[in-house]
């Protein structure tokens, strides 16, 4: 052997290797993000969650979710990057464990009825376009007492939580929590007309807003879609803020409504937050890296960081409207947020 | 003369004096405000404003406000130490001359229908009970095209800016601005369900909502009465907030509205806010210092920084609406807010 | 009478007035501050104060100071509109009696040796050129052991303050307090190198550093001269910060120290804060609307809010030094602060 | 097969899995961090570095540094986490090619003199002890002119920037950059006793320090072990700010200095931040999860996180000092920072 050789060899006892020989792979020129652009078909999925609601009791699953695996994310599995998509089904009567976890969590209804989540003591119902949110390290159930099925887009963010191993997880001692306060608290108290209850202040980083419901959503769809035009690549978009700062939901997941309008084609773009769609109604395409992903209602879609995207409303007469979570509240906390115009082809 | 006396005599020409002849004046054991509490009579002071609508001309007046001066703040004229409240009346057909000021101010709607304020370009219309805000510098003038007299409380922090010398005024070049923004846009793109336009950024300090709807703030207190007790000193409480920060709706001064139940008796309290109050809704009175302030429907009335307060709801059976707004955003950013338990007898 | 006059007449009786009779007075197009630009001469003051340090004792007098009166500001004394500026005098052997306020204070020492100002229970020592805090609603009390008399600029926000309404004063219950914490711990452990004890977490608004230091200052001073111009209206100045945020060191008072190079000639400007300046070495003239303050070491001399002015130092050889504070935290966080270029002619 | 069979086969080809079957894994009870508690010896690596020195070229490594890999994390390659360590070495008359990354940077320097790096056109120079960044996306060289070779430790916050797929690169078209500003301008300007210029403004996350240099470093500590017993776990720890907020020098990564006395026997602790040491001299050992790390002069070790660790000054005379970093910014702007007292055994 050389005495380079033996160097070499000696390094790795220690603990060290030579940063030269690993320059090109840590230090890109730019990112490439490990998932790729996919669609998730609901009308293909949804036949079997409803096979496994009639094969699996909720005692044996805890949580009946069918996971949104990105064909680039399989180990550990996610959807994009940092974040996770999934769908969950509850039927009437069961009810699912109470537990926590430092991943935040959110909610967004795609059908059903009569069913609500108690988090940290406060009932939380559902409704169809209803986000719900269940922040990190808030005790959360769920009870239907409906007379169909419920099903729900699932999204946490515990690709980012466990990548950054800060994930902690505890089960309830009894199967539901006691409901300690009234119902739909932190929704009716915080959603109306931008007034706040002067008498409480804020606690922790998250939303107070338990439930955002797709009623008042729609209302503010209507209302700003009158007085504007929005922007030429997301249409007229809108975030979901926290009452207590104005900024987004949760530390690390930040979640958007857009409407688009007939016709409408939108510019190019990327960033560095990674994206997951969820089709509210509607119907058309998203080009994202040259691949073109066809959706129509409840179907989601990935859109990994940095990849250039763009959206189009393939009905000439009817809008689309998207729900979309991202990690760009991440992005922006760490500096590494970035943003530029580009053409995703095809 | 005695040397002290000759030196007494020569710090004059100096532009020197004595500490320790003007210490107890100067470090009082606690604020004494020299406003005193004080309402104002709505049915006496609404007469004379209809008579003035009649005898002055818009041309002439510029604003045709009565102001509501505090009787220990009479040169300069305020209502509370920092703030001042006035009626406001225009006709139909009339106008009124655009400007701008560093003053923020704001109106809110006591009766009429069909009148505007432009503010920097947007028409921004009135009803009853709504808040229509026009931010320091920004552009503002009036028309109505309704059928009946429109009166407002108008509220501006004149006493302060002028206190601290920073009043700046300038007027438009024309009688009115031209219309450069969708009618309403102000609160139709930041009112409903803490949905914000993700394609716009904060701008300067202020709150966007340029109108905060009646209709929307009774479905807030609706909602919010029908979970929560509130404060035991305000009962049902609200603040309104700037979407951008989950604050004030600008930097000088906090609106809210509060619902008293039948019967409230509150508990009472201090703090070294000054506050206005005008009454929605209801009667009932505020004992302030050992003064009972008996009110009802559109009456102002002041409570001055440090005196004790309390809230009386005299009806068994209708709910008391108050709406109010006070320097605490002051005191709060320069850390001179106090605030404890106190009895204000009576 | 008119029903004109009748309706005026009867105003008064209901606490109301027109505001067309007042507009012009209360909406000035620009602000004219009520001080004017002066200086105070050191070198006459100077006897006075050792004058009284013979016939006034520290049990007669509180605390023995000159004030600056402003000619503009006589009734309440005030040296610029918001800010108070005195000089103060402790003979060795002497104390004086603890108090507090919520007033923000400090000490800008100018000669002298062995005294110390004991704050919450932290004897803070003092040297010419020091800066000493004592934030508001802070104990404090004089001790001087040296052997010569002590003299310092004392600085207060009392006149902003108690234009708020918001002035609490209280007495300690013995003369002195007692000394719970290591001598000057507050600079110790926060003047050096931009390092901050870890174990410590940020209480109030104010900056801990309870004296910077002369030394440091002149290191500062002498560091940054060596690698920048600065700015072209105030030469290379820098500001005390509070480490905690890097902002002003209280949230009224904002404290600055500047250099102008021999030969000196600033550029006009004006602000809306208003500022107090004390000579720390050299000579030089300010033009201030107008009018030129000459002044030599230890003069104090006011520039009022949007007055213009500009710095000269009309030393060819050495270089002028100024230490200065002003309200612009105050017009800051209120969002009044504006400036622009502005000549002060002469 | 069951149907059960059929639907977990089909839904492989739909991009999705039944999370049933992940659930342990992904919600794990608390944190293991596949990093482990490990020491790398200075005195058995620096001769390898020498050696490396004299073998290949800088034209052909771009960097020389040894890398300090985790043995949990050779895969991409990282020491703790989120964060990377390498030694690297520079010799007189060598230069290294100007780039930049996003990868938030900074050099801890352990021997030699007379070596600079360029950042953004300022030349920093470097002496043992000195802290210099080079924050994300600035560009950076580095230049030796000294007589003896120049060994720093390399940090950089690589893993955590590729873990969110945010990383870019870029070279610079020559290999050194122009120097447009003054020599260490970054630290002259901003270093000494908390004052800021006052003609600059904040701009992006980082602190302007571009040297935190050892000299005052040194004097902030005796400053303050001279009053404050430090904290029972750490003992006297300074954090490094940023001096335009108070936090931490970048947004990724916080960078401290602490000196533990002669035979300090630290509490046990443990906290969801990774961390690592580098030993700037003494001698001691850190009990990490029941394992010893005996450790001695510019030697470096891993704390992963969530282990529980206490620090030990095994001399009864001498202070041992460590300087250290941590992705506790991180932690704590994604609301994931936990922490509590923990007995790591042994």
């Amino acid at each position: 052997m050389t005495t380079d050789e033996l160097a070499y060899k000696a390094l790795e006892g220690l603990g060290a290797a030579p940063l030269w020989r690993f320059y090109g792979n840590l230090f890109p020129a730019q990112p490439k993000s490990r998932a790729v652009p996919y669609r998730w078909d609901w009308r293909e999925l949804r036949p079997h969650l409803l096979h496994f609601s009639k094969t699996l009791s909720l005692e044996e699953a805890e949580r009946r979710v069918l996971m949104l695996v990105n064909p680039g994310l399989t180990d550990p599995p996610a959807t994009v990057n940092t974040l996770y998509a999934g769908l969950q089904i509850i039927l009437p009567g069961e009810t699912a464990q109470a537990h926590r976890h430092t991943s935040n969590a959110f909610r967004f209804i795609l059908e059903g009825d009569g069913a609500w989540t108690t988090v940290n003591g406060e009932r939380v119902f559902m409704a169809p376009g209803d986000l719900l949110l269940t922040p990190g390290w808030h005790w959360h159930d769920h009870t239907h007492r409906g007379d169909a099925p419920m099903i729900w887009l699932d999204a946490l963010d515990y690709p980012l939580v466990n990548a950054l191993e800060a994930g902690f997880y505890e089960q309830y001692p009894q199967r539901l929590q006691a409901v300690t306060k009234p119902d739909d608290a932190g929704s009716r108290q915080f959603l109306h007309g931008r007034l706040t209850p002067a008498w409480l202040t804020q606690e922790g980083p998250n939303s107070p807003v338990t439930r955002y419901t797709w009623q008042e959503t729609e209302r503010a769809l209507d209302a700003v879609a009158d007085t504007a035009d929005g922007s030429d690549v997301d249409g007229v978009v809108l975030e979901y803020t926290n009452p207590w700062t104005g900024g987004p939901v949760m530390p690390t997941i930040g979640c958007r409504v857009q409407r688009l309008r007939p016709g409408f084609e939108g510019a190019g773009r990327r960033h560095t937050a990674s994206t997951i769609f969820n089709v509210v109604r509607g119907e058309g395409a998203t080009i994202v890296d040259g691949e073109r992903l066809e959706w129509s209602e409840h179907d989601t879609f990935a859109v990994p960081g940095w990849a250039s995207y763009r959206h189009v409303n393939t009905s000439a007469s009817a809008d689309a409207v998207l729900f979309s979570y991202s990690d760009e509240p991440v992005m922006r906390s760490l500096g590494l947020y970035r943003t530029e115009d580009a053409d995703p082809g095809a």
